[in-house]
């Protein structure tokens, strides 16, 4: 693999460094992946520094590695986080992602760049376009020239990520409450739930998706104790972690669970509005869409796709008929495309697709 | 005071243990408050054991001086706490207020009651009717016989607490980050809540009630500094500290902005759904209400009032016209009235007239 370089030839690291994972790729001038590397999160700001520096280092060590090279010979590495370069406001950050870079032999033209902007050109190698993702958070972001020009959301649980996973689990949960509780509607959501919330706990529970299985035990005793449960359950996890009950609302929306439709129904709307805060008219390009609730979910897109933008500052539509959407796995392949961006190499099309296909053969 | 004394004369404690304060009465068989104390938080969940034993005896020591009592002379006391005796389920908060107690001398007849149930007995002698209680939490009671037949909501700020000062807190902080972002209408509270955050951290603000006067500044920056702001300042917080923004909200519905319109009606909604979800035909009696939001809000009470019970297992609102609504300021009274009940006194309308009086007179 590393036996056809040129006279020209010059070598670039992609890092797109998750919450969950970090995913790392060595690749050459003309956009080949040569090497590949997975770990565990890389997030600064949720994991800890500590932890998103061995993350780091480990998948960036594997990419060498599979490549055949010591990092002394990467000349540019782009490494995708959230919050992009403000992460590195933080001495403490900085210095931990430079150390851990720098343990590997990496040390020349390192960039930290935002996770929207890497998923967007994961899409894309168009220099104007938007990208959306709803996966633990939400966010949209507008790109021209090859910048982040806008950005909508991502203001975390508590004030925003509407449409999220996290807003999803926490709306089912609520839902789920208000039906043992009595105030709310019976819902296919709550046998559902407890059947999660017992598994997750090592009880056992037989459940079924008729809504009216789990009686709300309202008028008859002080407290239903499937609601104590619950409460239980939910007020020991961290609240971002109400993201991972989201699939569970798709699961019964398949169900034709009325309640379900309407949590999901919500959740798109609300991703539509935040696309359309950046959406400008004469700007045109692709939409990219990334994270758990956009790629896998069909119904969630279509309503993404299907909205017309309503909220200032969007036009009345017209900028969104008949977009090309893009649906991508992460921010890997646009971490590369910006590591060869930042070497000043024009990434057209045909590397493009290069980066594309050859970092899918290597994971 | 105490000269007075028959025979068959004994003496009573009361104590309304809150979240932001503890309250203590002492008081006589004939319903005479004789003594009042007054200390800090007396929540063993939220300020620890250790705090609201320290609140406890505090108040409870300050009543018995007032009453020139000695603790050895009361012969039923009723503790009022949010959870009622399950709190008592743990050991060591058991432990801490039975030692608190016996450091004041106070050792016989010990019950602790719901803070439902003491709201309840704070605005009617009446052994059946409903209680509503919106401060920083929400909830509803069904009273029967003196004793707590059903509850509803009183879930949490995560889980539920629909329409409580928590709720509508964070439903303004959302409004005000999808002004700022783009995604939502331009709103009153923004200004308000900037100058409000601004004060906090010692800044100064210009504020106009104008929505506009704040201007989103998309799609002209990356993010807005001043949602930055919001956005460091939310996440500092506890996320039930979010219940001190309420009073913005009413302040804006006051000059007719929408937004605010539409959080404090919708927190009427919600309010006046817990209560139904507990009205039952054939249970009449009247409606006792408490907490910051219900006593302060005529324009809450309004929709409480007003809007016919529609969720399971609530009646076609047959039973809420024309029910007596009683507001009141905390369970002090009913704390005191449960200490009476408890030691088999009959409470009716006269005695616990008394007992109302003599504690306004005393605080």
């Amino acid at each position: 693999m590393v036996d056809d370089k040129s006279v020209t030839m010059t070598h670039h690291l992609g890092v797109d460094a998750g919450g969950t994972s970090t995913r790392a790729v060595v690749l050459d001038s003309h956009g080949r992946a040569l090497g590949y590397g997975r770990s565990g999160s890389g997030n600064p700001i949720s994991a800890g520094p500590a932890v998103a520096a061995t993350s780091l280092r480990a998948a960036t060590a594997q990419a060498l590695a599979g490549a055949g090279l010591r990092g002394s010979v990467i000349s540019t590495t782009a490494v995708a986080m959230a919050g992009g370069s403000s992460v590195t406001d933080d001495p403490d950050v900085a210095d931990s992602i430079r150390d851990a870079l720098v343990s590997t032999g990496v040390t020349a033209g390192v960039s930290i760049e935002k996770d929207l902007l890497a998923l967007y050109f994961s899409g894309t190698p168009q220099p104007d376009g938007y990208a959306l993702v709803s996966g633990t958070g939400a966010a949209a972001v507008r790109v021209r020239g090859g910048e982040v020009e806008a950005v909508c959301d991502g203001l975390g649980w508590l004030l925003g990520d509407d449409g999220s996973g996290f807003w999803i689990g926490r709306e089912m949960a609520r839902a789920v409450a208000a039906d043992l509780d009595g105030r709310g509607p019976a819902t296919a959501l709550t046998p559902l739930l407890l059947a999660a919330t017992a598994s997750a706990t090592g009880q056992k529970t037989e459940v079924s998706l008729d809504p009216g299985s789990v009686e709300p035990q309202h008028p008859s005793s002080d407290q239903n104790p499937l609601l104590r449960e619950i409460v239980k359950h939910v007020y020991a996890l961290r609240p971002v972690q109400l993201a991972q009950y989201a699939p569970l609302a798709f699961e019964a929306m398949s169900a034709h669970d009325a309640v379900a439709e309407n949590i999901v129904n919500r959740a798109g709307q609300a991703l539509a509005d935040t696309l359309a805060a950046v959406v400008i008219p004469g700007l045109d390009g692709p939409l990219v869409v990334g994270g758990s609730v956009l790629v896998n979910r069909q119904a969630v897109r279509d309503i993404v796709g299907g909205v017309q933008p309503h909220s200032p500052p969007a036009p009345a539509g017209e900028a969104r008929a008949g977009r090309p959407l893009v649906i991508v796995p992460d921010g890997l392949v646009g971490a590369a495309v910006l590591a060869l961006r930042n070497a000043g190499l024009p990434v057209d099309t045909g590397v493009f697709d290069t980066v594309t296909r050859s970092v899918r053969r290597l994971r």
